[in-house]
């Protein structure tokens, strides 16, 4: 326990809840980290596909921004709405079932799921992957890197939710910071310079242009750079951290991360501009990310230069944590709709949802495992898990407000919303169909399925367990006793005797395996059944099954459900000796046919049979 | 069970054992093939020591192999002696400590196990080295061929003795038939030319003296060639397996054995030296096995070559099945004297003693697998626990006859046998201890030890549970009976029920988590109490215990224990209800309490707590 307690901190009871929650101060690395680090792969992903396009290119991103820009106005003041009607949390998930029905709510929740899981892989692998650029002799420990990164968000985060905003601070504020300086001074040197700022280290010469701009080509780098608004979601799926006021502090945080997002996506694409800032193929020797282009051209390759790509490398990798905030509490309300395994819903030490945490260490670590931790290839897939969330959160927004009535106003609010998104989805989708999107479309309709399995698991068996009537108390009577019997020693006398104490009917069962000295059945007249007629006790009976072919646990499961059909409706209590020894090795030295008569008797019986352990303790 | 019958054949029942014993044709390849097949690399090892000495080494392996023989008769008569005085299968293990005490046995049957997986593995990996080397591009798959050949001896064993001796009739009779030819041929041909026969093939020339012969060089010679003698006991331990009469029989088989193995030594040993054939260095390229050389000079390189050095290589590799056949009977043996497991007792579908097969076919695989199936560096360890349970059987047997009286010719024998190979034992530790023999030195009294323990627990299970008086039946009580209880379902219905039936003591206990709506609490009084005063039955009480932490099973095993003290000698039952699934992987849907709660009950509790599962099938 204590080794634990100095890992993940000490438990924490129930009553300690509202201490663990936040302000919008530790509230904005939380939410935050996962939509603001988008900024820095976001406009590149679009600058990327411009380059085909050479010197041109680069102008086209500031319209493209500013239609992302656009698209993040009209998605926050949905979401603004979100939060003041759903302060118990209103991710896309339980807007949209509440709103939509379960149908679309379960669409929501697949593609939710996929996101976050995503979100981590991809957060910490492009981590790792800046990390792995600018260090190259670490290449060849990539995996171990990712692995060891989700080893550290796995303890921090099973330490509470106000720890982990503590150690996410530092890193994001100065990530903002750091990339405010950039484009405030940037900026100044524009204005300075009349729109003709001269770099202090120059960007590299952009190539010539190779293609002539298309309707097609400018959807592609729309969707590309959609992957910045990813995240956006967090803060109105985890209203309830926040402590109270807790719509209040939930909106100003969100406020806030838009505004930041909105101030460097815009910073980003006018400067690229200014100082004719391209993005360089990933894959060449010569790469060299935007960001760092920019700063390089902004503020030469100083101290600061340094500081800037540390803390964007720290804050890619840390961005997992949104998904660690927010998947544990998506899985737990799919839980309590009862299409998730219910083991989600349980609250581990320090009132987290561990077994959520867990799903997604497991399926982050697989993802990264099955692709060596290089899961740039992933990117893509997941604007559409976000887009179709957003899509379905609104629409379903759009329906409460209808239902409140009186309500013209957000409605349209939400509808704008939901038909943008809608809208997006479907360029994304089209856009990026053979570039991955496919997975993702095979992915959702697969985790509905599973959820609907076990919805209807859940359904029938609280159907068949449900008792409605008070306990009947006809017919109750003892059960009869089996006690399987190989010879006379102080463990068949203690379940002798405890058989005796339950019931008046008792049998033992003595296998005769054709080699047996010592058999049970030659002191049983001596034993047991002299002093039993001495006390004028009801007198157990002896059964002996022969079995030729030296089974055991087969012939005693075969007479108990024989001896079960003949009673009907009674019970069958089978007495099982267990011997419990003192290390686990020892139980090397003693046959399990225990363990497996339970086990057999469990998978072959019935209602009616009933197995009675009675442990025996070695060596006490 | 199909599938079992088609590998493994039918079951068998206890009363068919006497038709699966055997005869001496049939006992000849089951029990001769690992002596017989000793012929093929014992000389070899001999003469490997010998190429320093150059074409003068050669003349050496007539007067190492004439003393190998003489030991080889003296174990002969002894083991004669031992098969009259055990035919109830007379092991080193049996006789050493039947005669000699319990410290000697156990040196023996630590040895013996040793030597058997020994066998098994050398054999094995032996066979693939010669099929390897003819068939160099096999080479890469060695260990896979291992595995292979273990696999398949495994399944052949398993299906019984008399089937294990089909098997192996047609390579073992190949084996001596190709082999007897060439010697007769070689024999008559250095008849024919006066002691100068002209080789068919030559073989290759050998290299110059390197060095002078010492003492110390001749003691290594002898030890190498001693290998030559594994597996002569493997008869004197079978006895069991023949059928009647059967102390004739396993005679009868003994001496066909050693009298075909001394033909094979002699014949071998005469004509390298008359076709002047040396070794060749087992790791050079030109390697060219002993037997190769023999059989090509006697006969030439044609159909009759190949199918000699084919039957060699099957029999090589098949040498490990005496091991399959003795092993599972030795561990038997220990166990019954409670120094091994007593799984080693049970025996399976087909009368073998499946767990002593599976243990060997473990170890073996394992030492296989470290060696990656080149285990060449285990030949010098395994003629020291031959050796040493030689002698110790012997002395024993010396001790048995003396006990007998009226036996000196029949002490003398079993004295000469003792002396002798107890001689042969210290020569070998000696000329082999840094070449890998101390390995053995330290494994045995590992081996030893491990057996003391486990014989010391099962001697302090059998005192503890020993029950020399009859039942006593004073204090007969229905046990108190607790019930864990979350709310009211069929489920907790008929756990009541069975409690009432069994006992007038009953404890429902409820955890409150404090976040529980729909307790049993609330329906408590209406639901249980009120029909339980109408029937005028007596009540249950229910206790509610707080748990902030959300723990659910330590609170139960707490109170469990602490009701436990409060009772004193009386039995406390906790009734488990336990949900059984259709699909295994339905049990994901459900948390495993029960299983955790009853664990933990076995695990804290005491010899007064009974667990008792009360199951409930869901879709059934």
């Amino acid at each position: 326990m204590r080794t634990l307690d100095l890992l993940f901190g000490r438990p924490l009871a129930t009553l300690d809840e509202r201490a663990e929650q936040i302000g919008p101060s530790a509230g904005l690395p939380i939410f935050g980290l996962d939509a603001l680090s988008s900024a820095a792969y976001g406009p590149e992903a679009a600058l990327t596909l411009l380059i085909p396009l050479g010197f041109m290119g680069v102008r086209y991103i500031v319209p493209v921004s500013l239609a992302i820009i656009a698209l993040l106005v009209i998605v926050y003041f949905s979401y603004r709405q979100t939060i003041e009607a759903y302060p118990q949390g209103g991710g896309s998930y339980t807007v949209a079932t509440a709103n939509l029905g379960q149908g679309p709510g379960l669409l929501a929740a697949a593609a939710l799921m996929i996101d976050y899981i995503l979100t981590a892989a991809v957060g910490i692998s492009a981590g790792v992957g800046a990390l792995v650029s600018a260090v190259p002799s670490l290449h060849q420990h990539t995996l171990a890197l990712c692995l060891g990164i989700l080893l550290l968000l796995t303890v921090i985060n099973l330490r509470g939710v106000r720890d982990t905003g503590v150690a996410f601070l530092v890193p994001t504020y100065l990530f903002l910071g750091t990339l405010l300086i950039v484009i405030v001074l940037g900026i100044f040197h524009v204005l300075v310079r009349g729109g003709h700022p001269i770099p202090v280290v120059a960007p590299p010469k952009l190539p010539a242009a190779t293609t002539a701009l298309t309707w097609w080509l400018m959807l592609k780098v729309f969707s590309s750079g959609c992957t910045a608004m990813t995240g956006v979601e967090a803060v109105s799926n985890g209203v309830m951290a926040f402590r109270e006021p807790t719509r209040k502090n939930a909106k100003t945080t969100l406020t806030v991360i838009i505004a930041l997002l909105i101030v460097l996506l815009a910073g980003i694409a006018l400067l690229c501009r200014a100082y004719t800032i391209g993005a360089t193929d990933p894959g060449s020797a010569g790469y060299d990310s935007v960001l760092s282009q920019l700063t390089a051209a902004v503020a030469g390759k100083g101290i600061f230069y340094y500081v800037t790509i540390g803390s964007i490398l720290l804050v890619l990798s840390l961005s997992a944590n949104t998904a660690f905030a927010d998947f544990p509490r998506l899985t737990r309300a799919i839980a309590l709709h009862d299409y998730l395994p219910h083991v989600f819903i349980l609250r581990g030490r320090r009132l987290l949802y561990s077994h959520g945490i867990a799903a997604l260490v497991f399926f982050t670590g697989a993802l990264l495992i099955l692709f060596g931790g290089v899961t740039d290839r992933l990117i893509p897939l997941y604007a559409i898990g976000a887009f179709l969330a957003f899509t379905l959160s609104q629409a379903g927004m759009v329906v409460h407000w209808y239902k409140e009535g009186n309500a013209i106003g957000r409605m349209i609010v939400n509808g704008v919303g939901s038909f943008a998104t809608g809208l997006t989805l479907l360029v994304v989708l089209v856009a990026k169909f053979l570039d991955g999107a496919w997975i993702t479309v095979i992915l959702i309709p697969a985790l509905i399925m599973i959820m609907s399995m076990v919805h209807r698991h859940y359904e029938r068996t609280a159907r068949e367990t449900a008792c409605p009537d008070p306990l009947r108390l006809q017919g109750l009577r003892p059960p009869r006793v089996i006690i399987p019997m190989d010879r006379w020693n102080r463990i068949s006398e203690k379940g002798l005797r405890f058989a005796m104490a339950m019931s008046p009917e008792v049998q033992a069962v003595h296998v005769d395996c054709g080699d047996e000295e010592n058999s049970i059945c030659q002191v049983w007249e001596d034993f047991v059944m002299k002093p039993v007629r001495a006390a004028g006790l009801p007198e157990p009976e002896l059964v002996t099954i022969k079995s030729p072919y030296r089974f055991f646990i087969q012939p005693i499961v075969e007479h108990v459900l024989a001896e079960q059909k003949k009673l009907g409706d009674r019970q069958i209590a089978v007495l099982v000796p267990e011997l419990v020894v003192r290390h686990w090795y020892e139980n090397l030295l003693h046959n399990q046919r225990a363990n497996l008569l339970k086990l057999m008797l469990l998978v072959k019986g019935n209602e009616k049979v009933v197995v009675i352990n009675i442990p025996w303790y070695l060596h006490k």
